[in-house]
């Protein structure tokens, strides 16, 4: 028997755990499931015998060292800062790692550690970053191995309610950590490339300079740029592309909606409003609008954003019940952005049985033979419940299918690694496809940002 | 002989120099003047006999104690962050300070030090903070002492151009310097209040809520919101109150055309663009537009910001030359906000014979016996040219006025203190007339913001 140490249940773990114990048996695996809460793991392996779960507070070092040196292998779906005791131990206990984490510069520098020890620590494999990098780096690879040279890269990424489950105005509800919804686009101007030229969005203007995505059997959404275009340029090999660019999916109208908050103020969590919590939803609204004695909250909001009366955009707000002069968030000592949170939480909480859904939108625009050409290509993944999501299963199949293929010697490049190489992400993008996770590529025509050469 | 120290003589240093010269004699004052650069110091007291200079590196400590130690009183006009070291050595070596800038926690961490050995350490004392204080309270004082209770405090101060110089369609030229103007209203939200209501502005919707101040024989003016608003309610007595706001003054229709910029996100001094260096002026506006292989700057910016072709808001980016696509910056590695900040230069730098202007505008609304009132109180003082500035002037004197004061016990309060108390500001405020600085009031109906309280 192998043995498979997974640190942390949450979740994106239920396909993750799901896959490996179908597995266990063809492929002699021992899993155990380590965390400070486990009730969601023992629902899911129900007295599966080669699964076992273990109380670990990560923080008790002794008990966390001997658990991973019983381990041939470690996927830790903690939550990003929490990875790196957990590697630094893989390293001394010489273990292979696997999260579905950004690298940070402290998992980067163990990197040549790794590297002597033979150690795949493999980071970056879930959804966004993940199947992303995976499905972009083989259609990339297949056109330079033609001999086409990129000129183009755009790639959109969004977690979205399931056609089913569609059921507000704003086509919105939280599949994933309302927080990060409420922040996302601040810290800083969105940079992007379009035709070589380098190009900034503020973030009051993010949710106003979007673009259209049309999905075969899906329809329109549309996509808003994401903060770090660039991230992956030269990882990529694109340093030379003419069109560099990366958003976040949401169904069309959401936008154009979401910026009267970022305009109000809604969203910042810089400062602390004054009594926040005996403040009303209404009250909320109004602290970012002019003092009247007479003039209504809506009439007011309505004149300083200038709705006009048949917008779509004021039945959106009515719908979230914002001002209401009677509800309260109870929140103390709230920031903006956490008190319009728990706002959109009482409207866009999943019901029990709403299911969601993982969009992807990749767009490769090469040269070849002195022609243009792009590929469009597509992924749309549909949850099953509130246990078997499309997040899980976008985030949890990768990990486990990436952890069994390190186990069994398919993937061996050691190192601090994302899955950008052929002998990564053939294997996984493979097994997803059984799985149903799939893309699909057409040709359109090559326009870019200047089809004319204007 | 008394010894004034003088250290720093930058811009804010001429009237400063020139009025303790010129009471030098009758009052036996010897006054030093220490600086690293000493040529503007140096034009400005001719040899006189009562006065000399002294090359002083401030981190030269032995220098910097023993040049103390021979003073009675010391002045730094130095940037407020460089106080710190100079207020200790004013604590260990017995001697009173004044200085014009806001008092930082550090320096009020003194405060118990310097009552307990009967030093003055005069901070707040220039214009804004200063003569603000002490205009603000002398009305206050007066209005409580009538029995009145205060409904309404509104206060705003503007450097600008003086009249005869106003030759620009921005109203405006650099009289101070040009970084904090373009950073001005930056790192949160304005927060004010207004009839017992908290208010919250974001950055970018700050330049769009202005109100109208119209000041006999000066005509119209315009304000925007200061971040602080709520700064001294508490040390002016105003926990009460139920109106509070203070801004920042501009002449009517700046604040229109600079939100231009905010929106675009040409003020953000977060980050770095790329090749700055090499960019021109049109290459700049053009990173904060989408990319079109065929549609003008020019148009794209009209179409962004919705300006229709006969706004004024246009004629003024011509004005700035902001298309040009030949000239460029040649900063290296330059924020939006620096590369924006040299623009600017190009046409709001004053030319030799400019004078500028301080434009000073305070509210007072309460209630006397049943009674609403208001008092608004106005000042304005000129400069006489690009020595003897107007913000010279209101900076300079009261730290001059309030350091002979000290000098001549007539101020003895010891601590860590701004100019609020009636033995500080009376007779500051009555010199400061004799030098032109003049407040001018008139009783206006009381309107605040409800009227007819609805």
């Amino acid at each position: 028997m192998r043995n498979i140490l997974i640190i942390g249940s949450g979740k994106s773990s239920s396909h993750l755990i799901q896959y490996l114990l179908e597995k266990s048996q063809t492929e002699e695996l021992q899993i155990t499931i380590a965390d400070k809460q486990l009730e969601h793991a023992k629902r899911l392996i129900k007295n599966h015998k080669n699964a076992t779960t273990l109380a670990l507070d990560i923080f008790n070092e002794t008990l966390r060292r001997q658990t991973i040196k019983n381990a041939d292998i470690v996927i830790s779906m903690l939550p990003a800062h929490l990875h790196l005791d957990i590697a630094k131990d893989c390293l001394s206990l010489n273990k292979h790692l696997v999260t579905a984490s950004y690298i940070s510069d402290q998992m980067q520098a163990l990197n040549n550690e790794a590297i002597q020890k033979g150690l795949v620590f493999m980071n970056e494999i879930g959804v966004d970053p993940g199947i992303d990098h995976m499905s972009a780096m083989q259609v990339i690879d297949r056109i330079r191995s033609k001999g086409g040279k990129m000129l183009l890269f755009e790639s959109f990424t969004g977690g979205l309610v399931a056609p089913e489950s569609d059921t507000n105005l704003w086509n919105y509800k939280f599949t994933w950590n309302p927080r990060n919804v409420v922040l996302a686009g601040q810290g800083g101007a969105a940079k992007f490339i379009q035709e070589n030229t380098y190009k900034y969005i503020p973030y009051h203007r993010l949710f106003r300079r979007t673009e259209f995505l049309d999905v075969d059997g899906f329809g329109r959404f549309e996509a808003y740029a994401n903060r770090d275009s660039l991230k992956y340029q030269s990882v990529y090999g694109l340093d030379q592309v003419k069109t560099l660019y990366r958003g976040t999916i949401r169904r069309v109208g959401f936008s154009r909606a979401w910026n009267m908050f970022v305009q109000l103020g809604m969203t910042d969590d810089s400062y602390i409003l004054e009594d926040s919590e005996h403040m009303s939803y209404r009250d909320f609204v109004n602290a970012f609008l002019p003092y009247s004695p007479s003039d209504s909250v809506e009439l007011k909001l309505r004149h300083q954003l200038k709705i006009d009366q048949d917008d779509v955009v004021w039945d959106k707000l009515l719908e979230l019940d914002i001002f209401n002069p009677k509800k309260t968030t109870g929140l103390k000592q709230a920031t903006p952005a956490q008190m319009l949170q728990h706002i959109l939480m009482d409207s866009w909480t999943l019901a029990p049985d709403d299911k969601d859904m993982i969009v992807m939108y990749h767009k490769f625009g090469y040269e070849l033979a002195g022609k243009s050409h792009q590929i469009d290509s597509t992924m749309v993944t549909l949850g099953q419940d509130q246990t078997f999501t499309a997040m899980s299963k976008t985030v949890g199949l990768p990990v486990a299918i990436a952890a069994l293929a390190i186990l069994n010697k398919q993937i061996t490049t050691p190192g601090v690694l994302r899955p950008i190489s052929k002998e990564v992400y053939t294997p996984i993008l493979k097994t997803l496809e059984q799985y149903g996770i799939q893309f699909h590529e057409k040709e359109v025509p090559y326009l870019g940002y200047n089809p004319l050469n204007i």
